[in-house]
């Protein structure tokens, strides 16, 4: 795709991203160092917990779906960084062989009043699994340059 | 520490975090698959963007703030997984060789209607760097068991 800047964008517009699958070592090797609980780190414990086997941390299913929107491209010339994110939601988990993509939504533009080259986006993200369950939620803002 | 559970806390109760110091190398490890963009994969790209330099991913820092935290071990027995998050600010970058610990205060304790055995906590998640400079907010759910 080209390059989208935020006055290119309004409210509605929408971006489907590739698909991705996860493997219990891709879970695994994320866990150990950023999310060490049992049920994303210990195949055999994970069984004896109520998500029945090992599940991906919420973080790296988060950083995993936004990969696959930034990878689209269509930010890279534009994106100055995000301010932050808002009603993030796990809704089902992400498990071993599961494939994930993202389907992104512009819900509101705001130019910046002080700096007139750039504006916030504000995107409703949804991710999906392989059998279409709606498995994580969230409005991210981001901080994009204006055409000028 | 003991393993707590969601009736052994209170609004206001707080714990801290031991640092953690984040090399360049990290940095580029977690970006180059999680979130690849100029300013988190490029050192030398990266001093031509408004940051001036490379910085870790938002999802990183995340990640490695509540890492921080989970490896307190409070919840290592109660924890059921988090519904979600709200209000993440990411308000400074982290950069090679900052070192970053986190604070985290009881704001609120729900007991769940339907299910006896559980509550949620929200917990506000503060980050600060080796300046106390805080660098990252979030508000955090966490499903805990109860003592039964």
């Amino acid at each position: 795709m080209t390059d989208l800047y935020f006055d290119d964008l309004y409210p509605g517009q929408r971006f489907v991203t590739p698909a991705v699958t996860i493997s219990e070592t891709q879970i695994l090797d994320f866990a150990r160092v950023y999310d060490p609980q049992p049920f994303h780190i210990d195949a055999v414990a994970a069984t004896q917990t109520e998500f029945g086997g090992l599940i991906a941390s919420g973080f790296q299913t988060l950083s995993l779906s936004f990969s696959l929107f930034f990878r689209l491209g269509i930010f890279s010339a534009a994106n100055l960084g995000s301010p932050g994110m808002e009603e993030i939601r796990w809704l089902k988990p992400l498990r071993p062989g599961d494939t994930i993509h993202a389907e992104a939504e512009v819900i509101a533009l705001k130019a910046s009043q002080s700096k007139p080259d750039r504006g916030i986006v504000t995107m409703r993200h949804d991710s999906f699994n392989q059998d279409g369950a709606l498995i994580l939620t969230a409005n991210c803002l981001h901080r994009l340059k204006r055409r000028v």
